[in-house]
């Protein structure tokens, strides 16, 4: 047995069963030992963004890490963005990342590079494995450390040679690390508090926004007057039909300002305090009135379902808040707004689907339109890093191979991992890509006339706009192995979505957007 | 005035006038000031990995600064893999990177990241603007730094209030660096040297493999018997017919230490000592013999032609080398091996065509096969990480829109940055993409057996394969913008290159690759 074998052997006894890799020449040996492990599964991806992405959307799913495999610090660099957003959504994720061997890198072969230095940027733990048989050992560690809390970044360093050198067998698990739990002090507190007659935000993040904690989270609200929060980009909330309705905080600070503005007090529950996406010139970073007192009923990485069950009970809370009816925004006829596009989505979402949004400035609309859709998991981006939307969607279908994963995409974004369509292609993945070509990186274009930055000029648009030449993403998708379909109008998107959510693998319906 | 156009105006008095761009939220006023300026040129870049290739493109073929526009940590992380290689090509870049305002940062926002920990990773220097002020000042600092030695990687972290708050104007611009010379003591002992009758290689890198130089190069070798050697991956290499012929180290180590190993002493032009590119299992990461005494004519960052003229004057070398003569091999009938595709390349090479090798596995049939095509430019692959192949081939013809730049690109590092075929359509650049498509990672097929990493199993297999589905280029292409052809013999690869050196604009040629 080689460390390789080793390290594998020990990920999967911790659980761990699914890999998205993109390796090179320094990871042969961890790819052969894959290759041999009876339960780990591999799934290539074409650029490790995809990967990083893809085991984000898994983990968001599952709550337990995947892997990821990429190839020294270059490598590493391209999974990054997704990691940045990765740990904003605080998922758990394992990576494995190769180096030279270490009597290798004094010579400063092309390759070289600091790979810790890299690795240090988006990695709750980190540390390279210092022997073949000290490889498992560093596998079991990054479990450990990836199932800490509501979920950690974790990644090892393997330097070639451990992989290939002989090791003397697996590394022992390690006990999953204790989640940290809410004090009777604070629940005692805040249960006066929520009495006190103040108006008050009762604000969800992380694992607040599934639906379990949402009823227990719509029953203080019920008993209390609280208003139900959440935070504008959630990792996965659990909405539509049937379920707790919570207000979304809006994106946009100015919004966020006069939609926060009645409250006296917040609770925070699993979320940090709501603050402004950007900095603007003449606008706060801080959204909360100045007044409003700032509590915490139970952080990011403690037990949420326990802190809300007695919370809930502590303030007598026994009536289930009034539940989100199916509604569905009436279709109009003709060209394809994004409220069109939302009437259509919400009525074609089939029951249980993972919606992954990466609408960006079509994003508003189809939420709203949504709302009252078939129940589903929403899946946001958490971090603002763009180009996680159809890695995230890839990831999603993975873990959940039973479920319809829709993934509404701005065109702009999803350039950025456009090669995901070709692991759904591989995989077959149950994915329905709404592919909204509106020609532009139009949201930059509403955040310029927000910025004040001054009148554009023709040469400022060029930057902005996707247009000469707009992008063929029917083209595009079927050079990646994806059947496409472009429509234009809402009977051609109801079509398409129905043929969609009638069909098993992956699709694409490139959406011509038109202008509201 | 705001920072923003005091840092342009600052940045067009210094020279720099093309800015690959892919920015954000943050930068807008940026943005904005871009579009006001009269000089500076932006081009959209649809991933910030295009951005920072084509701006080694742009460098290797011009020796100056282009700039790079990227938005915060993820943004700047998108575009390291290609500094990677830019930055082991030693070429000059000024990199202009966004983040939040300062009284910003402390809010932790969704998009907050450690921007100072991700470009310390990749440039010789960097640094925060402290205030819209020295914004300008700043940038011509990072235009200094650049333009040092051979070239550096420069970075300004811009934050955004520093960019919209008012300025006074724009910096002055900084004297350039001195460059290093090469001693009257060096040249006298390495004169002596190379007359002692040993065994000697003349190792030339960096800018010892531009024409004039190897011109001079070629008449030390003539005078003192020593062989001619070349880099593995020069960053550019004048060669073809009419040019000094220089043996290239192979990059495989094996061949490698066959190949040098009746050296007794080498001499280092502008060019480090050459080691394995990986470690393998009992192969050395040293390629020279033991024995072999290793000297330094000029550092990569020094005058090189002034160091390879006076060592020529001391060794009395006046006769020039025996010059490439312009020979083509002939052109089989049938199926596209690497060296009938190399014999096409090399018939339908234009004069003084600037070629961009990432074609990988192909790559040494193909470089053997153009070694008596018309002169050309050679840039090749300089640090390892892939996907640098079209970005490079775009930024060179951005440099030299007078030059038909040939793209010689493998398929798996091609979807890498595929999002520059984009920006080749909308600049109409005059590039030439000979797309390979072998369905695979062919070369980690070479590597697997090369590493002794065992048997691989059919999964083992599927982490090394493109097939299943196999990109289909053509429609990548046209999704792109660009017109592109498959062809599947000689006859129609030479129709299409016929073409595609007769018409201006971009265009890819889909190469069914045959195993040899």
């Amino acid at each position: 047995m080689n460390g390789a074998q080793a390290l594998f052997e020990t990920l999967v006894a911790a659980g761990l069963d699914t890999c998205f890799a993109n390796p090179g020449t320094s990871e042969m040996h961890l790819v052969t030992a894959i290759g041999q492990s009876a339960r780990m599964r591999p799934i290539l991806c074409l650029f490790e963004g995809v990967a990083s992405g893809a085991a984000d959307g898994y983990a968001r799913m599952l709550d337990r890490p995947a892997l990821t495999l990429t190839h020294l610090g270059p490598g590493f660099a391209n999974a990054m963005a997704n990691l940045h957003n990765a740990r904003k959504a605080h998922v758990p994720m394992v990576n494995i990342v190769g180096d030279h061997a270490p009597y290798h890198l004094q010579y400063d072969a092309p390759l070289t590079s600091d790979v810790a230095g890299h690795v240090r940027l988006h990695s709750a733990w980190h540390r390279a494995a210092r022997s073949a048989q000290d490889l498992s050992r560093a596998g079991a560690e990054a479990v450990q450390a990836a199932t800490t809390g509501a979920g950690r970044i974790a990644t090892v360093i393997a330097p070639a040679n451990f992989a290939w050198e002989p090791a003397d067998g697996a590394a022992p698990p390690l006990p999953a690390p204790a989640q940290g739990r809410t004090s009777d002090a604070t629940i005692a507190a805040l249960a006066t508090l929520l009495g006190n007659g103040r108006r008050t935000g009762l604000v969800l993040g992380g694992r607040a926004q599934r639906a379990e904690a949402l009823v227990m989270a719509g029953r203080i609200a019920q008993a209390t007057g609280a208003r139900l929060l959440g935070e504008t980009f959630p990792p996965r909330l659990a909405r539509g039909a049937g379920r707790v309705k919570l207000e979304r905080i809006p994106y946009f600070a100015e919004l966020a300002i006069e939609f926060l503005e009645d409250l006296d007090q917040v609770v925070l529950v699993a979320v940090n305090e709501p603050v402004a996406f950007f900095a603007y010139p003449n606008v706060p970073s801080r959204l909360l009135p100045e007044r409003c007192a700032i509590h915490e009923l139970v952080g990011l990485d403690e037990d949420v379902p326990d802190a809300l069950a007695r919370l809930a009970a502590a303030v007598g809370a026994t009536t289930d808040a009034p539940l989100q009816r199916h509604e569905l925004p009436p279709i109009p006829e003709g060209p394809l707004t994004p409220a069109a596009i939302g009437a259509c989505v919400a009525k074609h979402l089939p029951a249980n689907a993972i919606v992954c949004d990466e609408a960006i400035t079509c994003s508003l609309d189809l939420y709203r339109a949504t709302e009252g859709a078939a129940p589903h998991d929403f899946l946001a981006i958490t971090g603002g890093s763009i180009g996680i939307g159809l890695p995230l969607a890839f990831g999603a279908a993975i873990a959940c191979p039973d479920r319809q994963v829709v993934a509404l995409q701005a065109d702009g974004s999803a350039m950025y991992t456009v090669q995901a369509l070709w692991s759904m292609a591989r995989e077959q993945t149950d994915v329905t890509v709404v592919l909204l070509n509106n020609a532009s990186y139009a949201i930059l274009n509403v955040e310029l006339a927000r910025l004040q930055a001054g009148a554009p000029t023709p040469k400022t648009l060029t930057m902005l706009d996707l247009g000469n030449p707009v992008p063929d993403w029917v083209s595009l998708a079927k050079g990646m192995g994806v059947s496409a379909d472009r429509v234009e109008d809402t009977v051609g998107l109801e079509r398409a979505l129905a043929q969609a959510a009638a069909t098993r693998g992956p699709k694409l319906i490139e959406v011509m957007v038109a202008r509201r």
